[in-house]
């Protein structure tokens, strides 16, 4: 089934804002040229000529947006997690990094990743590639191959690191930035596109993150970086930028701090009021990423005092510093830490509900692609729109779950079988996938599922 | 294959001591009789005459122990997790447990249980029932069935508890333990062999605990039951306890707190260092549940502080506080909340390795079944031994993990594919397992390996 006109039958759930699930039992799922139309009790009279895809009584959730991601370190996911961040980057990250110049060992990585994305829950993701154009063009077209949606960036990094994965100067790194762009640029790209990546601000130099000011204004892209994240690590930026008030104003100076042009900065763990202030009033997206935290001992970020101060949130796997790809772990690893962060640390912050970290999975990250896909889209073909809801105008990124192998002795409301499935359900149970109204992946035996156009209301 | 005699090989890995990880990549495992006779780089000659099973290139790792799980609570797993732990026993696991007077019920439920502990990688488990005499003779019959190892207890609770699960008074609950004692004690089980289980202090009387030690004595039962598992329930136990100096101590005051007899004590999350000292020198095993301790919101256990301590520590799953009941899974949990604890509250408090949680989650808690295997096996037939190491002498419980689906760019050492392995591996992974020798458990293309006695030593 291509870009499509259909309607898809389950028990169908997303969320209505961070605290409301919506669920409807038996529902049926409009979807119009890969566009959400809404969620119905039975067929509507209007779409009486489109297919139906009867998948009742299994679940139906909007696919998961992962908005934080290093491509290049899946090869080294659920490894060599005994050291903080610092450490962890020179001794693991960036020797493994700079292998990426090798395109053969690129492609070999890569087709892991992004096969172990196409069969699992996520549906969209924000990359990181490395600085290494040719191999972020590969992981780029591997990722429009496979159906889901993507922004990547090569990665820009002229000072503190390596030898062997450090640009020589500002200008080799900006130079190679404009020509991975025109390279990004003219391929006629469907679900991909690029977004800036300076790494962070202890690898870019003062003249690297002017020219990708100018650089982002010139093209209107959006940008994807770290802030705060590491306890040492904001030590040393305050060091390295002793001029600035603080980690986030470090990117703002440069006018890479949201405002204008969609962001993504991960983690925000040690961001302070003020710093958490002018993320939200810049529109700055959060992504949450509580195992990466968790994993590297950097600590639990505030997500509740984010959402209180009206910032927009997500959440990333951020592999490798996660082990898991999987939003749907990254909801659990949320609700979890925030439920250690209120018992140990914070008692005013209440933990996140379930509700909450299935918002954040879904619409909450998923909301960045409206923006930023009309940003980056503008003259061509039809961007990505919103992910995460199946409200009308959201793209139609849907999971269908089957989840009779997690076996109750009392029948389960559909919610209740959510929150089961978020906890311990697998690709397994993930029998089919859908971006942008096309079936992108689907267990063998669900691949004929698709039915004539419907008759009456089915009940 | 039944309790036998055979040679296994494949790519060895186990614990020697807490820190530190023996590996083997090609070795050759000797079981005879089900106990291991040690891990040997050829097959020894004496042995020539073992059949060979041989799992080539496959990681080869000892069974894992659950040393605290309710069973009754897997009904619910992964489910109603906003609560802290007394309101969450109300309104949720005492419900659910009076449910179980039901053996239709039971039997269904337990059904569920039994099948995804067979299949999963956990060889051996502590398990609480419930107060019902017929339903925790049925879960000990299925578990008996299943070929895995376990001590089921009966629960005891005759106050503070609805009135839909309250034994009527303490007689009655000695007396429902006597009848259920006799009856298990009747059985000719192999594997499974009951345990007593006062539920916490809070639900049992002192006329209770005095009439539960008598017959600990009596039968040289061992126990396991709860300790310090969150701040109000401590609270709580204060209360109810003004005499003592303590939780640890209102078990200790009627001798219920190790000493003589094997005992485990799940949680001592909120154990201070007297009650850590008198649980290292009683030789009482801490069952540490970091899942559970976070999803309720009880805190992050010290398990340092206990290994600085000498105590005995394995790791516990605590379904349904715990969502998952793989002890994998337990194991990165601990990693996880310990460098949690180390980052947040304790930086003395150094986080745990990898090397040391699968220690815990093998050797560490698989030793209790060497006292406590005895204790209850004393006439009868051999019971079980210690498991969780390949060492000469422990009993041969093992799991062959395919791992080649956790794919990878570049060739990984046998230590970080374990690594891999404990984070990402599931059920599917688990193509063989191993308890006392037999074969209870292989996904279909594995069960025809074994192959005629060995010619000579094959590299």
């Amino acid at each position: 089934m291509n870009t499509s006109n259909f309607v898809l039958r389950g028990s169908v759930c997303y969320s209505a804002g961070a605290e409301s699930l919506l669920v409807m039992d038996d529902g049926f799922l409009v979807c119009e040229d890969g566009v959400s139309k809404g969620c119905f009790p039975r067929p509507p009279a209007e779409y009486k000529n489109f297919p139906l895809v009867d998948y009742s009584g299994k679940l139906v959730v909007p696919g998961l947006t992962d908005l934080h991601m290093h491509a290049p370190q899946y090869s080294f996911r659920a490894l060599a997690m005994d050291m903080e961040l610092l450490e962890w980057l020179n001794t693991h990250t960036f020797p493994e990094e700079a292998k990426y110049e090798d395109l053969e060992y690129a492609e070999k990585a890569y087709s892991i990743l992004v096969k172990d994305l196409k069969e699992g829950p996520n549906t969209r993701a924000l990359l990181f590639a490395t600085i290494h154009v040719p191999a972020a063009m590969l992981l780029a077209g591997m990722m429009e191959e496979s159906g889901l949606v993507s922004f990547v960036g090569k990665v820009n990094m002229d000072r503190n690191s390596p030898a062997c994965l450090c640009e020589k100067s500002a200008g080799a790194s900006l130079a190679a930035t404009r020509e991975w762009l025109k390279l990004s640029l003219g391929k006629s790209w469907k679900n991909t596109a690029p977004i800036l990546t300076p790494r962070f601000i202890p690898s870019c130099s003062d003249e690297l993150m002017k020219g990708l000011s100018v650089i982002q204004k010139e093209f209107g892209l959006p940008l994807h970086s770290h802030l705060s994240e590491n306890r040492k690590e904001c030590a040393w930026v305050r060091e390295l930028c002793p001029e600035t008030s603080g980690y986030g104003n470090a990117y703002e100076r440069y006018d890479l701090a949201g405002g204008s042009v969609p962001t993504v900065m991960a983690h925000c763990v040690w961001s302070d009021d003020g710093e958490i202030k002018m993320l939200a009033e810049r529109g700055v997206y959060a992504a949450h990423c509580p195992q990466s935290n968790t994993n590297l001992s950097s600590g639990i970020a505030p997500a509740r005092r984010f959402l209180d101060a009206g910032m927009r949130v997500g959440l990333g796997s951020d592999v490798a510093g996660g082990a898991h790809v999987s939003i749907f772990r990254a909801m659990t690893d949320a609700i979890q830490v925030s439920k250690l962060r209120q018992a140990l640390v914070s008692p005013d912050e209440k933990a996140l509900t379930f509700e909450e970290a299935f918002y954040l999975g879904t619409a909450g990250g998923g909301s960045f692609f409206a923006a930023a896909g009309a940003a980056v889209h503008k003259g061509g073909q039809k961007g990505p729109g919103p992910a995460g809801s199946f409200e009308s105008g959201f793209d139609f990124d849907a999971l269908v779950i089957d989840d009779s192998g997690l076996a109750s002795p009392s029948p389960l409301s559909v919610r209740d079988r959510l929150e089961r499935a978020v906890y311990l359900s697998d690709n397994r149970n993930i029998i089919a996938k859908y971006v942008r109204g096309n079936l992108i992946h689907s267990l063998p035996r669900e691949q004929t599922r698709t039915k004539p156009p419907q008759k009456a209301p089915g009940r």
